[in-house]
């Protein structure tokens, strides 16, 4: 398959060489052709690993992943233009996330709106999905490395997406299907991005690494 | 021990009356003194359920409990007063949903500020403690009700009144410590306060019923 991963920092690193191990064709996209980041992580991969403008990205890509910072993503998406993405799936993995003046880890936007939902309204023929954006990089590629059960949530307009996504999750990174959770339309959004001051508050605070995931435990 | 409970809703409600079923003397706060809902309450529970005004509520509690509608609880807080809740330890156990002009239910305010911290910043001799807001009142009194292994979290700026309220959680609930996280300060109530959306999507589109609960599973 051909694969279009948006972003060439620790996410867009984890997923696209997670991809091309699979055996997937990935381009990483960027702001120009010749970002050394992107190229750096083609070289280490052999040639199913390119690099391209975020354009180029998607247009080669029949999945696009946007990985970008999400304070970046629709500055991203808006380079790519609306045509490469008519008709795709696009995984939208990034939450908003900015420093607040005190240092703190705000989001940018949220509880009326999500990026999700501003991806989705920017590219109203884009079939986008909110997954993955609850998770470290390390648990997106191998959720093993969490023993026992524990949850995915995805959400988007269109079920049909929702429902290849999910079998791509469980063939590309092993994420099993009744894990997850289909959360409903894309302002869903709203709620797992608004998980990342708790996610942050645990990886800082609590837990001091990134690795570990939740569950929903259900009683009567 | 005396136990004040502010708020008439269903939160108050079932703390209240599994307060008084333990064997505490607990008065239920309300706007006025004869408030119809908490008078019902106490009837029906014998002589160690009192209702009272706000403010003779928090004068009242060697603890309080506020439970109030948490677009309301500042509202509520102010008509009690700086010195009845000076040096108390008061549990904030409430969201600040509101419904959005289009239906689906918000936060009043987030990210950048919180109910928890809201109260603690009014209140500053106050030791304010942030729990039980990220599970259903069924739950908070009966967290044997979700099987197995599931997580509260606490936060505040007194470690000690921490430490105090988890072994009430213990003694009232029957929350097991080693299932109650701290998070830290009380700025960390922006956290599980911004959990209410998931929550809310969980219980309306998912799993259709408010009995669940959260588990952070950590890996390595």
């Amino acid at each position: 398959m051909k694969i279009a991963v948006l972003g060439t920092g620790m996410v867009g690193n984890a997923l696209g060489t997670k991809l091309v191990q699979r055996g997937h064709e990935v381009t990483m996209g960027s702001r120009t052709a010749n970002n050394e980041a992107a190229q750096k992580w083609a070289s280490s991969l052999g040639e199913r690993a390119h690099t391209a403008t975020f354009q180029d990205a998607a247009t080669f890509g029949e999945i696009v992943i946007s990985c970008t910072g999400g304070m970046h993503s629709m500055e991203a998406l808006e380079a790519v233009g609306v045509e490469p993405l008519r008709g795709k799936i696009l995984i939208d993995v990034s939450n908003p996330l900015q420093q607040d003046q005190d240092g703190s880890v705000i989001l940018g936007f949220c509880n009326t709106d999500s990026l999700g939902e501003r991806i989705q309204r920017a590219f109203p023929r884009t079939r986008v999905v909110k997954a993955l954006n609850t998770v470290n990089c390390d648990i997106m590629i191998e959720p093993s490395r969490v023993p026992g059960d524990h949850n995915l949530f995805i959400c988007g307009n269109d079920p049909a997406a929702k429902k290849e996504v999910t079998k791509s999750l469980r063939e590309w990174f092993g994420w099993k299907p009744d894990k997850i959770m289909d959360l409903g339309d894309i302002t869903a959004a709203r709620g797992t991005e608004m998980m990342m001051p708790l996610w942050m508050r645990l990886f800082q605070g609590v837990i001091g690494h990134p690795h570990f995931n939740w569950q929903i435990v259900r009683g009567q």
